[in-house]
């Protein structure tokens, strides 16, 4: 999602939402102090160490405000950075630099946190075929941004959004009456480009599933034992995905069971930030 | 800003985009399954200990997809919830709860997590005149959503966004030439309903900001030695904010000092959530 | 796409924007004649044999003017209409049916129109295993009218937008330097939610495109003699998709050669609308 | 309609729109296999002979995404073009030109159809003083388009829309009283810039219309024996427009009947699209 | 354009978005002090002599904020209001009427004052043909209420903006050459059922003007004998338009001259507003 | 809020939407007649003296019809300027000119119209300590324009909007039961960083409201003796603002009684717009 195409169509309108947010009138202490044009120049510092993800949209924030606006970065996306390390250097009118300091780095903060907690995850299991995916448990209004950082941090997306996946949940499968009627449904109603996906909750559903031709089954809350199980029976004629209590500790049995895909809804919905900030913030001479 | 004014005019707009992120199209999963309204009903349940927040926006979510849908709470804004308690009961078109309910888990988890990591600071002040603040440092457009949050958990808020608070930084001190001089502009520009918080590093700054007149001096990144002595200083005649290292372990010793204020970012920037969920939807018999 | 969810949130902002594209300032005419409120009732008449289709937006565009507004269908979505049949009336403040009647018009020919047309293929298709899909040539700012039109007919729809099915065509399969590296690259980076499509000109393409593991293989421009043996090779291993020249007198033969789904770009882009109105508008008494 | 303010104020809006209906998150096909800014170039075939139209909307597309986007053009807009004949060539990031495709055909190809048909009919009529017109019967949120179309293929435009033309048909005439009380009530109240137009069904309500002072009577449904009486009425009393049933055959009669005017809704509801495409599309040397 | 349709399609928007302007996180003060719902009172009293123009505007701000929202008029839409009299009483949430009564003030004041500044120059003419005319002078995203409060108060719209009225000024004669060919290039471009308007400064030009078949002339500038002459000249031919330093004291003179029209720009830009408030506020009792 | 980020964030959409109202297909008469791209030059005229204020404003809606439009002023936003004075030059498009004329100047002419009514009050006070300041009554989606031309006058502003500063009027002080627990809850509720404002009726009020802490007076309806006595009572330990009925013949006495502050609601409301035209519009030589 690192284009210009989705900055421009998908990013920029919230972008600029989120900067009204925090501008409805005007910088009031800014323009008070402040009242003629003048370039500047600040130093974007890392404060902890971490997996950086978020620099274009760093760079935006800016460049919304007036396309003049440059980011120089010393550092490449998803790259992992030091406490103390320059990121980059921002050049604008000081004045824009002041006003949008705080959107910049609430993104970058996020993301970046996102893409730490995500990279601590996913290097666990980099010697295997087992990926490790996010989930829709984002903040509003946050999603482009949040899923495009767990894939800076090495994770993988799973679908989007309600409209261009499908997965059948315990709800789906009691108003359809059972786990195959859910399945003939899905296949007749969504396009054809569609996987679909089962939650499972035991060996009959996994097995009813298979049955009725699912693309991915999903294990949801099961134990170790169960998902071996689930996992043999399945082989190769579906994808395996394991949700639900998922924590580092168990990452390593999980990859031991062969497992296709885990999912991890805290890496977007609990990530602390990283420390990120603006300093030796100067006017240039002109 | 729990009022039908807010909803209305600053939160819908933000719901309905959040809810348009996850409905692109339609949810095909269920309108694969789901082919005819059916009133329903699901019960919000409680899965860790923490305070609840967000009840009005997370029933605003399904009301706003459908004015019918209703939501009984058995709790009350700011709660304490343990875990495996029934939080409410919503009610409405079975495929309104499905389609809504990951959209309004995403606010309400976030919302609680914020008022319980809240509450547990600013319960250890409960009986000093020091009080908990928020910043800026929020999630890009769910700045109204947090700062709702924060009071709900037994915090205060700061400014709202820079268009309604002053706040002079040391690059604004630096861009006016001295506090002194900042103060003064700050004054002739600012609408005069505004207070002035100088942000102080040092005692020297601290005196030249309480002779300028400033309203609120902020004591950043200080000792607790240094702390003590401008607490002294400014006495009566202006408020001391304490921000930067603000931890747990500190608060108390903060209270001690007798500061007025002390802000803490990580209240909305790093608050894991609270962990919610719809269980047992079913059907009801029209 | 016909539910409730799907009109708030992806359709009734299309619809007031077509309204306000018909209404800057006011109906003048309307107004100049009509100045009290009073109570009307209009007939939608059908002025051509064909498939109706729309009915629920036909009703929108009425609702979102005036609440109160009620429209009672005397036919269901998809029925098959004779000239000169009652499909419904409508009752609304007859201002309102006056000021609407063109916009609910414009939508319910132009669904109706794609419906009567995808009705008169698809019904060529209804002893086979083969399905006939829409395509992504829409009209601007109508896919999810004219994408539900087609289900409506008996139509299948294939992808909905660009964010979520992959569609790896000659330009990409040329920047990724063959049919193998491109699925490659595309397994690695679109959520594994989807299916992954190859557009193939010869057989060779085929070939590849079923080793490197595409779940479907569009069939694209070829001749009779080409897709049966594009289908014989591909056997269970993949979906195939005809597109390309699909006139009504070709569809026996690619049905006879077993295609799973021959697409038609004509269905939303070329389909004359289905002729209907609004007559005996009269004022009821209150 | 051809100018940059209407693009900039009037026509963005609509294409930006057309464009996320297409993107909802990212084009992933084009980003999972071109991961690297490259500039592009491709050309735009004519598949059909025809009529061009909507050259300045293609590009708008491109430039829309990106403003470096350069279109060059080989024909200018209006001209009649061949099967085969390159219309011009598109220079532009290939991620751009890729993702872009399909939104700027969708709208060439089917204000090019609207242009063929009208000149199809508006070359009937060119040595007459009898003119062609559209109507309101437009694609919802195409109506800008489809207008300037039909003007590219020798067509006039009818009334933009409710609010700024004055045509009183059988529903105003009823809610009126009489043809006489609806003229004088529209003279009352419309800006008295406004022409007034009476829709008519037989030879007393045109005798009425006269009298009252009507501007442009439209004959509606009416055969020619009752037109010819109709035009001599009038005389040079007001301007005639025949609306209803108008098919290509019997344009050579209404024109020898001398009416001033004849409308026709095909022109924007059911024009078929002319087949374009891009072709060639190939990365350049930097 | 006081009915449902203007309201919802064109004026909800607008007052939204003024009441957005006025509220951009939460009415703090009222929030502070009233916590809870309860029904509230107020009366809405004139405190100047003057026409009453805007309730339905005044009575929507609350209705958006609170569909339950009601007001009771005493008085009609274009009555004659005296310093002390009740206009009505409205009924809302008590919060409802503290956060809407500045913003429906402001509506209701400035389109009083425009009515009443109308009436008092429309009543010098109520015995002539002669009628007086608003112009474009509006106020930016006022001109819908503007223009309504012009013909509360007595007087009639001229065209409402560029799109929907022709009027050829000194520049586009320029542009075109002469007088004759502007209008030309305006009957073959611009939809035939508008009127054609042309500015003139001399009697040269209006001559000129009225071979060219201009609809409308504008006597711009003139002094009472050229208007005379030019009146003359036109006789039936066209209507007239007298613009340019309409002051009271000359209306009776252009109106013995026989103009058609008199427009006058102060009507909208230079009107006081009409002094008006919200008294007696009160809770009422559940 | 003449700065970048203002423009951008917080007029731009405004300016667009004002330019939308104007031009809602495109300028016929315009297009009608110059129908190639030409550049052309426009002066700007002074027609009555007065204080400039909007010029950044006006440049604005040619900048976003046309990027590459430019205004270069003879003279500094705030300068007196004199009938018939040259104020700047435009220069763009000769079509952009003629299309963005009207709104760029209803702009010009209302802010200026602001700031020479403020300068010609607060000139008076030039001498003094008190000040002069706007309020809420401005003219809805025109408060960041009129609030930004009072300051160029020489006025102040009072607080922004509800949401960025507190004034508790009778209506709340009745809500809470007392003068004392309005402040109060006031204090509790909102954030501390503003200043508490209290409206008061009496002297009895105004003792109340000093002795809870109130940061401003305000001393509405009241004569100058019972000014005199509140300033008196006041001294040091609050701010006084009188509101009501303040017209030019008060302000030396008020002056007198030493208020701080003196607020005018006229300044926004009511103030006639100042006459400038743009003339001598011209096609440059390419």
């Amino acid at each position: 999602m690192n284009d210009i195409i989705t900055r421009k169509l998908n990013m920029d309108e919230l972008i600029l939402l989120a900067l009204r947010e925090d501008i409805t009138s005007e910088d009031i202490t800014t323009n008070a102090i402040i009242q003629e044009e003048a370039p500047g120049i600040a130093e974007l510092i890392c404060k902890q160490d971490g997996v950086i993800a978020g620099l274009p949209v760093f760079e935006r924030v800016f460049v919304l405000l007036d396309s003049d606006s440059k980011f120089d970065c010393s550092v490449k996306e998803g790259d992992y950075v030091k406490k103390g390390q320059l990121v980059g250097v921002i050049k604008a009118d000081i004045r824009i630099i002041l006003s949008g300091e705080r959107t910049a780095l609430n993104y970058l903060q996020r993301m970046s946190g996102i893409a730490t907690h995500t990279k601590s995850i996913a290097s666990l299991m980099s010697n295997s075929k087992t990926k490790l995916l996010d989930t829709r448990k984002t903040t509003p209004n946050m999603r482009i941004f949040e899923k495009y950082a767990v894939k800076v941090g090495g994770g993988y997306n799973h679908r989007y959004n309600l409209s261009d996946g499908i997965l059948i949940k315990d709800n789906h499968i009691d108003a359809a009456g059972s786990v195959t009627r859910a399945i003939e449904l899905a296949k007749e109603y969504a396009p054809f480009v569609r996987k679909i996906e089962v939650e499972t909750e035991n060996l009959d559903m996994v097995r009813e599933a298979l049955e009725a031709g699912a693309d991915i089954i999903m294990l949801d809350n099961m134990d170790n034992e169960m998902i071996k199980e689930a996992v043999y029976m399945i082989g190769d004629r579906a994808k395996t995905e394991v949700s639900g209590n998922v924590v580092k500790e168990r990452i390593k049995e999980l990859m031991d069971l062969g497992v296709d895909y885990i999912s991890c809804g805290a890496l977007t919905h609990s990530s602390p930030v990283l420390d990120l900030s603006l300093k030796n913030l100067r006017r240039l001479k002109n």
